[in-house]
Formats: C-alpha cells, structure tokens, sequence
C-alpha cells in the first residue's frame, strides 16, 4: 500500500532494456549521439511543430534550467504559492537564474487566479527600475493539487502574461497525467496554448530518471544559452545516450500515455473509493494520478495502523500518489484498511 | 579505432544488470533507499574511514558541489591552468560557489608547481580584505596531463596548504586509474594524503552516470550543506538507487580497480608500441590510461586518414584514452595505421 | 509642497560643513580614519552596547549587506509583503545572499502579522532539504505604512523568530524618526528587543548618502564577513571619511533626533489638517514622518491641480512625506490646496 | 611624506563647494535630477559623441557594473594579471557577473602582451560549450604599473577583440593622469581607440566619491540593464545630486586635467630626483602620478627611518602615488631622506 509518491515507484522495464541495448559500442558524448537525435526528433512528431530540447536528471534541474534562460537575474518569475518550484526545489530557480525573485499567487486547487495574476501584474510593472519586473509566469500541468488547467485556462492566463511581453513556462513533471486527462494533444495543451518552455518530465511517469527541456519556437533563439547553461550546471551528462535511450523507449509507440493512463486510472478508483467510506472527502479534483482527500482522525488512524503509505499534506489534507505499477489489489487493501 | 575519451565508450555491462536488479517495488526517493546506505558503507570500508558521501551524474557536478561546501563566495580556489574545473566546466565552480575565483597555476606534467604555489599563497594573503583569499587548493588525479601526483608530492601540497588553512579536493574523474597506476591503498591517496573532499569518479571506469563526492572526517560537518546544494542543483536525483546501484556493482569485488587496470594496461601498451615508431614521442609519462603523444605531421596525417579517433590538444600533443573495452585489436590498428 | 520624499529633500547645511572640516590633510582609506572609529564610538555609547558597524551610500546597500551575512544563499528571509527589501530594492537581497528567498507575509499597518508568522514557521521547516529554511526576520521600523512595531510588538516577533533559530533584521532607513515617535532608547528598540543587525539610515533624516550597518555582539563574529561583502560590493568608499563625517555630525549633541522630530512633527500637523478636511481620512496611523490618506477624488485633483508633490500608493492611498525641513507654510498650502 | 595612495588625499575644495551648492531646496532622486543631466550632456560634449552614464562612489563598483552589461554569467573577462579588477576587487566583478571568470594574462609593465591576447583567444573559443567564452577583453589606463596604452597600443588590442566580437571595457580609475600624460582627446583614448565602455574615476584625481560608467554609443542599448544592476547593487544613491555636483565641477573649465597633471607633474619630479639617487631605478616607466622604484635596502631603511608613506608592492617595488596637492616641500623632504 505504498502511495507515497510515484517516484518511490520502480521504472517501467522496458526503459532499462532500452537502456541495455543501448550500450553498444562507442558513442559521441554530451548529447551528440544518435538515440538523442532520434528522440528530439520524435517529440517534434508528436509536438507537431519545430523545438529544440535539452535533457536532465530531476524535474528540479528541468525547471531551474528553463526558467534561466526565460528570466534575467533582476526579474521575477509569477508562480502558484503552492508550486514546487517556489516550495520544493530548495530555491533552485533563484540559483539557476541568479538571483530572480518568485512571486507566490494564490488560487483554488493550486491554479493561479487569474484576478491574483492581473493584480500582480499591475502592482509590479515592467519598467519600474525599482523592482524585479515580472518576466515570467510559470504553469504546472498537473498542479501540486494533482489538478490540470483547462485549455481555457491556460489560454486565459498565458493570454494575460503575453500582454505583458512575459514568457510562459510549464512545469510538467507529470505531463502525461495532464494530457491523458484532458485528451487533447500535446501541441494544444503547450505551444497552441501560449507556453514556450515545457518541462516534460518521464521520471514520474516510468523512467529512471529522464526529463527534458523544451524550447518550442518563440525562444528557440535561446538554445545555445540553454545548452551552457546545461554544462555550467552539470547537468550535460557525459554518456547522454541511457538517458535518451530512456525517453526513447518512453515514447514509443505511445507507452508514455499508457503509463500515465494506468496511474490516472488507479487514482480515479482510489478516489471513487475513498469518497464511498464515511469520513473522507476530496480536497480536489483528481485530474491525474494523484488524490488529496480529507480524512477524518479516526480513517487517518486506520490506514495509519494498517501501515498504509501516504502524505500529510501541508494544507491538512492526506495525498496519495498512484504510478504505472499501482495495483487494484493495493487499492483494495488501502480502501479495506480505511473502512 | 576510437580513443577520443572513454565516455564515448559504453558501460560495463553488470553495472546494467545492477540497475535491473534495483528495480524491484517501492524505495524511498533522495538516496534514502538501501542501496544507497550499502554503498556509503562499502566506501566506508574501503578508505578504511568515516566519511559522507552525495551522488551526481557528471564530474563537473561533483567537483562544483564539493568546491561549493569548501570555498566561500568571496575566496578562491588555487587550480593547475590546465585543470577541468578551469577550462572544462562551463564555469561550473564560479556558478556554484556563488562567484568564487580559480586561479590558474603552472606547472610540468598537468601537476602544480610547488614553487608557484608558494608564490600564489605569499601574493594573495588570506587576511586582505581587498582581494578573494586561497580558501582551498584543488588537485586532479589523474590530471590534465594523464599524470598522477606521487604520495610525496600530494603529501608536499597539500602540506603547503594545510599551512595556510586551506582545503584540499581531488578531482577523482580518473581516481580508479591512478589508484591502478600508484599501487597504494584508496586511504593513502586521499585523506591520508591531507585530502579533505574526493570526487571519486566511476563514469570514466565503466558507469553509466555515477559520481560521488565523498567528505572525509576534517569536513564532515559540512555534509547538510552538501545536501542542500545537491538538492539546489537538481542534483538530488529522485529515484536515486540507480545511481547507487552503479556503485554498488561498481565496487564489488575489485570491479572498479580491475577496469582500471585493463584500460592502464591498454594505455600502457599502446604508448610502448606508438614511441616504437618513428616520428611519435611521449609528451608526458603515461600514469592511468591516456596516452599523450607529439605525433610527426606524416604520422598524424595516416592516423586521420585511417579513420582513428583521437583529439588534438592544445599543447600540440594528440590524446589517445584507452578505456576498459580497449581490445589489443583496436591497438594493433592503430598502430599500424600510424606506421 | 513637496512631500514626494525625504530623499528629494536637501541635506541637513551641518552636515556639509562637517565634510568640509573633514578634508583636512591625508587620511588612511577604506573606513581606517580616525572619524570612521568616532562614529563607531558613539554608535557604542548610544547603543550602550558593544557593536561593529560599517558604511554604505544607500538604504538598498546596507539592508542587503546585512542580509548577505545573515541568510546563508540556499534560505530564506521572511518579511512583510510590503516590505521595501522585497518590493524596492530590485532584488538586491537576492543579489547579495546568492539567491536566498524572501517570502512575502501579510499583516496589517505595514506590520508583519504574528499568526501568519507562526504559520510561515509551521509551513517551512528548518531541516527539510527540499526548502529553503527560514533563515532570517526582516523588520522595518518605520515600516512601509508609516508605522512602528511597539516595543512589545518588537519582542513578540523576534521572539517567535529567535525559538525557531532565526536571527533578525531591521531596516532602520527611517530609524530615527521611529525612534523619535516611540520615545524609548536605540537598546530598546533594537537588541534588548532582539535585533541582531540594524541598518541605522541618515540619508531619509538630513544626511547626503550615510547608512551604517550595525551588527550588535550576537552576531558580531561576522564582521569579517560583512567587510568582505562591503568590499566585493564596491561599498567601501576610498574616502570613507566623507561618509562618517556626516554620521559624525548627525549623531552630535542629539541633532539625529531633533531632525526626526521635526520631520515627525510636521507630519503629525500635516495629518491633523488633513483628517479635518471632509473626503479624507487617514490609511494607517501616524508613527514618524509619513502620512497616508485616503483622499475622495475631488480632493486629490484639487491637490494635483495646485502643483503638490505626493505619491499615489499602490493600496490607493496618497503617500505624503515630511522632512527636516519642512515648513508651516508649505503644510498650510496644502491644506489650503486640499480644502 | 604621504605617497601611499591617491585615495588617501584630501579632495579638491572646490568640489565640496559644489556640494554646498548643490544643496538648495528639493530635487527629484536616484539621478533625475538637473545637475546629474547636466553632467551627461558636459561628457556628451568632452568625448564628442552620444553616450548613456551611470554614477558609483567607488571604481569597484564601476568596474563591475560595467562588466555585469557586457559579460554573461557563464563567460569570459581577459585582463591583465596585476589588474585592479583580478587584484584588488575582492571578485567583484565575479559577483556583479554571476559568476563569470576573469582570466589573468601577462606583459610587461602592467600592459596585455599581444601574443598573450592571442594564445588565450585561441586557446578559449567562443563556439565551445564546454568552457567560458571571452566575452570581454578589460584594459587599465593607467595601469596597475603607473603606465599608459599608447593609441597604437590600444588600436592593436581592441582590434583582437574586435575581431572575435569580444567587447572593450577600460578601467580609468586615473584616466584623467593617463590623458595628461598622453596628450591626445578623450574620444581618441576611449571610443575611437575601440573601448565600449569607459569607467571613470574622478575620486582619485580630486573628488571625495564620484565615478561615471559611460557606454559609448556600441552598447548604449544596454542602458536600462545598467540601471537596474546599479540600482540592485545599491548604488543608485537616493540623492544623487551630491555625486553628479562633484563631477560638474570636475569637469568644469578643464579642472579635472589641470588636477591630474599637478599629480603627473609632481610624480615626474619624484621619478627624476629618485632616479639621481644612487641605488634607486625605475621599474616602470612613469605616464601618469605614479612612480615605481627599486630601492636599495639602505635606501628603503632611510625612507623608512624618516616616515615615509609608500607601499612596498608585490613585485619588489616601492610605489610612490602623487597626487593634485603633492608639494614640491614634500618631494624636497622625500628625496632628502633617500639621500
């Protein structure tokens, strides 16, 4: 019964085949290889438009990597209060970027109000030298309440940032579950919506540890910037190839989707469950794999007794996390536990 | 024919098989896991010490974190002009350590000259508030050069400064190479030496993506800091045992020093045949498994034409790195090609 | 009518003398002056306190000197969401630290809300490695509303920051006019109230450019650090004893507080007339030099049409500012102007 | 007998008389002030061309505002070993850069050697993600060693970097000796020689605290950025009509070359009574206010015995620094005493 988080979970094995067969022979370093090429390829396929990608090691390194080619060091960055970037990242951003300043947003479910936004803007003008002038808003897609942005929504508050000559960022270390939420494609949930930078991440979705970075058209300007920015981090991995090899394998033939598909699937039931036993009730939405339920003290003892893994979330309520490898038999135990 | 870098050669395969065999259920995220924990007590062991220790995948990420808990922001760190952290690493140790400077020494054969460190140490005082003061001194073994300091000349280095209250970090990119090429045991050629922090390297001897920065009992108190910086750079990988689980295969049994010794002998063997051929001579010893040459025009000009990889370096010399899958094949065409 | 600002008003006439009387003859650079050490006297005796004290030119610069040796760049600074650091200083404290967080609280007055502290506290831990940690408390006094912490408002806060291991900031710019309004001694409002670093601000109360940071014995094992920082900063003036002659001069026989107590007493006047004036009522109350109202539209044209100098405030109140040298007449052409 | 520094100095009475002046009723802050204008449009006359200005109270601060506009984070700063900037700056420009490297190169009597200039700009490319590129090339005028770049000089220099797109930064913390001395315009020394970017310094010819960072009209598009970064690093004084008033009058009527050649007249004295003593030489030829000497140990002990003020310098030299108001009595007692 472990939903502590998805990357607790083991990695999908055919990305540690992929990994294995790519081990053959010799291979140019620091991404010049041909898995990386093939995989760049393959996400301008599926993006349906020209890109340009970098990869890392941890959604953190992701984040930290795009928001320093999209923000000065005297700017600031517009983000949820509850994003991990503001809350999770150990001030990464403020690193990478040299000292950028992020501007916590309220909003219901950990979705930015677009009223909160409109006032930020105006409170923190672009050409009051004075002031860190507001350079970027950062998206999650899903969110740190495991709830994703309509295309509404996101059209809405891309829309208000690009008024203001700012550039959008998408935080999608669990853009799969995103996407294979709303079903639409992943052309519409990012560039068509307004974003210029996705974060795409695989290592909570199946990999060992995959993510990358990609500049979609309107900052393409900025990859060399990107790619020093990579090196000066260590984050250009000499052997570059397992790590493509992994996003490779991810997003063949339509695993990726997949993946994210059997963890949103276990974490509708587990909600549907959950909302079924007296004493709990969700905090939000389940727009993904991820549930946030309010439990009642004696439910919370329970699972607790039951040794049942979870989250006690800052906001009271309890987060439970399902993965690739989520079974309904952990679910029923869970949910037998609870009642 | 490729002896461009042994990065651009694959990994050893049980190290792949280590990664599958860690893929089993659930394991706590940030190095928390099992594997982890064996591997800081397998290193433990093995340089017969208490010591902490923090993953990352690429040297210049080892060698940035381990500078960035040694050297403040407004200090310097004491370097060979040749070093990796100088001219190989995008700036990563200025990035890191939040601005400090490298000061580029001279020195024969990739090693610091001693007298130029006695020099470096009497014009930069380490109590004038109007300069960065020396705050560590960095040695790489192997070096730059393909050499290794013997025990008396790290033991008189790191004396001078000791001396001066200065810290002292290896670059261990090559550590197993020169551990092969010494003879001595991990303790002697580190902390025994007067080494404070190692950056023990197994990326080059066969991983994947494995490095480890390793902080001996003089700086042990540094380690939350370390772990905060790892984190900060998106260094804290979450599904840490993969890492880990590279080492763990990695030091078993004698593993890391028996891939070593086979790209040292490999090394070893192709400088014997190539300063059997006229117009080729050694630019340096060769102590681990790369191989400096000041190759004839003519000589260079076959090598190229028979499609063998190597890189020309800026001294005039050309690089030839022998790794742990070098073939005596490989060797022999080589050397034919250069006759 | 100008009440843009005390920085638009002139300098106090004695202070230029005393600069005057200051350029006599050679003097050591860089703050080893025999002035510099006056002025560190005096700030001794005034403080009844051991101290260490260094000069900057602006508030911006003392506030992120302090900062810089007191929040270590992978934390946190807690302040009010209003606060001049987070909203006026361009990110100099993030500039300084190395990237270190401020994390904007609410509170009304300008004053940081206890429970909204507490809950700050609650919400980021210390030891967790993915945030950065409260490092730091940041208060103003005067605040950005024109108001002032009470003594016990003071020990309050700093207490909630001292159980927490947090050590705290005061942004003095307008100290003594504070000082001046709460009528207690510069020990009471500082570190008898535990306040570890003050900037103690001349420049908004009479002087040219002198601010001087002033860490009390909790923290003063940093002054080697702080004038490290001052240096790399281009903060140590060559001819310091230009700035210490102001300080010199502005602390003499109480001329410091005379200055503030004028610039208060006019603005209490100013206040007075204007809460008589139908279509106006105050925003906060009135603890030093600064008045905000809330002016009907009727009256702010009147005011606006008549040439006053004010500044519209970002919550929509009108910001007036008195100064040492602000006269009866031009308070009663404003009223005059308002009515 | 004081020829410690030039910072040691009284300033020119006049410019505090311009201060006094300066000080009449209420003027608009942070240089939007009339007499801050006014010293723009006098420099727009004196260097024959349009530029953009910023004031600091220290060369310091100059020298790193000017290099944070040109040189990104991750690049590259060539300078001359003895530079201010490497020496002297305690890694300022390090800090204001976010980490750039300034790389120290050699020649004779602190001026760049242009086969030096050369090797390095090939030794470092700018294409070459793996390492810092040059990103600037910074010239002293003076120099650390009391000399002056002839127009050729400067011409061939700025002419390498040019031809790598490499951007010129000229340090002047004495230009105005370094003009007397050579006699030529300050357009010919700065702009049409190929400098970008001219700090000069007027504090050590006279002023109390007052340098202006001048883009020339090649990078005058980076004039918003500097603002930001001079506000962010605090040295956007609140009134700054007390450092723009220096240098009005500095610049006044020829004042400021009229000081700097009573300095070099002075130094010229010096250099030829020192070098009719027996066991006294020259080390650098003298161009401006400094003369540097090797003394015999008997000499030295005689100026010494008789409380001189010189430093010795790191290369074994004694420096003497005039300055306007070195007098011939103290030059007479001076060489007495070496007698």
């Amino acid at each position: 019964m472990n939903f502590l988080s998805d990357t607790t979970a083991p990695a999908y094995p055919a990305l540690i085949e992929a990994i294995a067969r790519a081990n053959e022979g010799f291979a140019p370093s620091y991404g010049a290889d041909a898995i990386s090429a093939r995989v760049e390829a393959r996400l301008k396929d599926l993006f349906e438009t020209d890109l340009k990608v970098v990869f890392a090691v941890s959604g953190t390194a992701a984040n930290a990597l795009a928001l320093s080619v999209l923000c000065p060091s005297d700017a600031m960055v517009l983000c949820h209060d509850e994003a991990h970037i503001h809350r999770d990242e150990r001030g990464a951003p403020e690193f990478f970027t040299g000292g950028a300043k992020l501007l916590p947003l309220p909003g219901a479910h950990g979705k930015i109000d677009p009223e909160a936004l409109d006032d930020a803007l105006n409170q923190w003008p672009t050409d009051f030298v004075h002031a860190p002038p507001p350079a970027v808003l950062s998206l999650s897609q899903l969110n740190e309440a495991g709830c994703a942005y309509s295309l509404d929504e996101l059209a809405a508050l891309t829309g208000q940032a690009r008024a203001r000559d700012l550039r959008v960022h998408m935080d999608g270390a669990r853009f799969a579950s995103a996407l294979a939420g709303l079903g639409c494609s992943p052309a519409q949930m990012t560039w068509k919506s307004g974003v210029d930078v996705l974060c795409l991440g695989a290592t909570k979705t199946g990999a060992l540890a995959a993510e990358a970075v990609i500049l979609f058209p309107s900052v393409m300007d900025r990859f060399a910037r990107l790619q020093a920015r990579q090196k000066r981090a260590g984050h250009m991995a000499p052997k570059m190839r397992y790590i493509a090899a992994q996003l490779d394998a991810w997003l063949d033939d339509g695993l990726w989707l997949d993946l994210a598909s059997r963890a949103n699937r276990a974490a509708t039931r587990l909600a549907e469950g959950l909302t079924a036993i007296a004493g709990v009730s969700l905090a939000h939405p389940v727009n993904g794999n991820e549930v946030f339920a309010r439990l009642d003290p004696a439910v919370a003892e329970r699972l607790q007794a039951a040794g049942a893994g979870f989250y006690a979330w800052p906001d009271g309520s309890a987060r439970f996390v399902a993965s690739w490898c989520t079974t309904d038999a952990e679910i029923g135990a869970l949910l037998e536990a609870a009642r």
